[in-house]
């Protein structure tokens, strides 16, 4: 006999985890189609060579790769961006610019598995390709705003910045070359404190007090959107980069309001730089304001050229990945999760054999109503039929004997609190079955 | 620079055939659940010894296999079924019987690629374990015709059989211990005409002509449901097990019928085996009127034991497989597949600068009436913009100058026939524009 096992670092989803990770793609999928996006799908396995050196170092690592039977070097995708990069570097020209797709797709890093993070995981990427235009930068902040809201947060922050500022104000103080490097110690503000990011930021890229002081001052900058808005200019010397950064902010920050981005929700926060090196203009994330802690559960940004090591054409873009498994995890925490209970919400008792055939009829009634319904399989004992509806998380039970078909009626149990009422109820007449249901629904 | 290719036997999914394909998959679900079907996941990978030698040596064959960076032997399922017994094996004391799944996922096979097969395809399963249940047989018949109705067919055969009245024939003739040659002469007989068939019996199986005939006239029964009910208990010479068989067959189609499945549409077929040999209940396959010769979209049945490889419980049950690429191809063949057109029907022209927060309102307005909007990226040239409206399939485009906006109105031009109409519009008062969209849809 095999033993029946999983992968380390890989996992089972049963249906009542399943079920509210299925709800949640399909929310994201309404919403990104609501915008215009478009679905696309790439392979998992690519030439090795499309993969490699795209990511960091330890993304290379990570890569799943082996040579196929026909002696290719193959490997499985690692993120939806690289692939979508191939994509668009063969596709653009039948597809045409702006190109706004989404992904929702599985992606494979054999990193060391470390609670929560596993080693196959899905990514919920939208982006637009091929336009440089501010419309496309709020909207990727607007579509992020009708997501978190379709999904079921209230209380969230979408923080936004633009590189182009810090970038200016580097440049401003002659630090363009250390760019990497000081942002790479700006990105740790929050975790280690104003002091040791200076410490830092002296030893690591050779800044002086005084330009470590100007970056923070700049970093530190905070308050409601407008004031913020207002206070930049100075804060980055009159820098020009900076200053059509700024403006470009602004105008993002004020076209999402206008497009019903609530200001509440909406926060400038020049202090975020995002870990990866190609953003180049507006990068946002998104907090849950109950759990501030588990870090940003959307982010993304613009930039500069997708598809460089693929084609000569240019193609800019701005696109976000939703965090799928951390705010599945946050909506548990929360309380967000609908039960998990079965799909359908009623199960029809099998319960006089004469009547197996109204019951299938009766179920078919139902489900043409649009109510999801299953009928118990065997003609048990009832108590036990109405145990596995409890284990299986039904909301209602529908129970007729010889009695009730014959008096034109069947019980409606609502499982959850053990009530019953009694209904008319005919193969010719449903609708008060149906009614009822709804009602308790 | 990189060549931006995929790999032979793989592709790209672009948005005109990801549309429907995600619809197809979309509608599944719904049916699936409406049927108290809950979805599962499992890894991409599993242990090599999970996935091997539990299909054909063509099937070990063609398995992704690789070592991973820990010296595990990993493999890529190749098919959903073996990980589903692997999953039973592991779960069902959690899950409690029966249970019912569907699984809707990437399985991958290094065959060589042909006109339209590919080594990395969906597939979409449901399948009832833990049960023998002829509730639970009805049901997936049921599901089946529910399916096809919902993906938008209407002509349409589901042929049903059950593999017991062979079986008991072939035991009557003193045949069981050749049943699976039998069988795999017998799958021909579409194919290659049944003189051909009994001389492939003959030669292959060493089956006399009196026995070979005897099976044939069982395959050749044909008629409407009822007459050949009634003629098989004569055709298999009063054998017990098939006696049992054809019991539980005619159980099946009344009961199927009792659950709407319309009589038109299903149809008893003793002459159906299915390859595959684990199949020992009904058996069923699905097959379009207009296009009987791309074979079966829908198959399936009922096998006895699902997870003996992982388990010493014993799982019963019954389940098919929707071949989601041939339906596709079937549907664009049949004209049944909606105009691949963006996913979101209206596009607001971005015309005058000045008003451009007036777009990204109205484009929110009409969003939030369930309307999925895209307002062009510039300010270009009303041609360049409508142009990509027509080539992206917008079914809407919405215009608004200084005119327009000074005048309280708008105009939708509806793209199919380039005709356009002034609709009053304000922010304060939308309705009318959406109703025009909605009347016009």
């Amino acid at each position: 006999m095999i033993q029946a096992r999983t992968l380390k670092g890989f996992r089972d989803y049963l249906p009542a985890v399943m079920i509210p990770r299925e709800q949640l793609m399909e929310t994201a999928r309404t919403v990104f189609r609501s915008f215009g996006f478009a679905p696309i799908d790439t392979p998992t396995l690519e030439h090795l060579e499309i993969l490699t050196g795209k990511g960091s170092d330890e993304t290379d690592r990570q890569i799943y790769r082996f040579r196929d039977n026909g002696g290719r070097d193959v490997a499985m995708r690692f993120d939806l961006t690289v692939p979508l990069a191939r994509f668009a570097a063969q596709h653009i020209g039948t597809l045409g610019t702006p190109f706004k797709r989404y992904h929702i797709a599985p992606v494979w890093r054999g990193e060391n598995p470390q609670a929560g993070r596993y080693r196959e995981f899905v990514q919920c990427d939208f982006d637009t390709i091929g336009t440089e235009s501010v419309l496309a930068d709020i909207e990727a902040v607007t579509v992020i705003d009708s997501l978190m809201q379709a999904v079921g947060f209230d209380a969230f922050t979408i923080s936004i910045n633009n590189r182009q500022i810090l970038t200016g104000l580097l440049s401003h103080l002659g630090l363009q070359e250390k760019s990497v490097e000081v942002l790479r110690c700006l990105d740790k503000l929050a975790k280690i404190g104003r002091e040791k990011v200076v410490a830092e930021m002296t030893a690591a890229a050779d800044v002086s007090a005084a330009q470590a002081d100007a970056v923070l001052r700049l970093a530190d900058c905070d308050g409601d959107a407008e004031s913020v808005l207002a206070a930049l200019p100075g804060l980055t010397g009159g820098d020009e980069t900076a200053a059509a950064g700024i403006d470009r902010l602004a105008n993002i920050y004020r076209g999402a309001l206008a497009s019903g981005v609530s200001p509440d929700r909406l926060r400038i926060d020049v202090s975020i730089a995002r870990g990866l090196d190609y953003y180049t203009g507006v990068i946002f994330e998104t907090t849950l304001d109950a759990l501030p802690g588990i870090g940003s559960v959307c982010s993304g940004g613009r930039y500069d050229n997708l598809a460089g090591l693929y084609t000569k054409q240019h193609l800019p873009g701005i696109g976000a990945s939703l965090g799928l498994d951390r705010l599945l995890a946050a909506m548990e925490q929360l309380d967000l999760l609908p039960t998990a209970g079965k799909a359908a919400p009623v199960m029809v008792a099998y319960f006089d054999k004469n009547h197996r055939d109204d019951y299938l009829k009766l179920a078919k009634e139902l489900r043409d109503a649009g109510i999801g319904t299953e009928v118990f399989h065997e003609p048990k004992k009832l108590g036990a039929q109405l145990k596995y509806a409890d284990a299986q998380g039904f909301r209602f039970a529908v129970i007729a004997g010889e009695t009730e078909w014959g008096g034109g009626r069947v019980q409606l149990k609502r499982l959850a609190d053990k009530s019953s009422q009694e209904i008319p109820y005919t193969h010719e007449a449903p609708a008060a079955l149906i009614d009822a249901i709804r009602a308790g629904s």
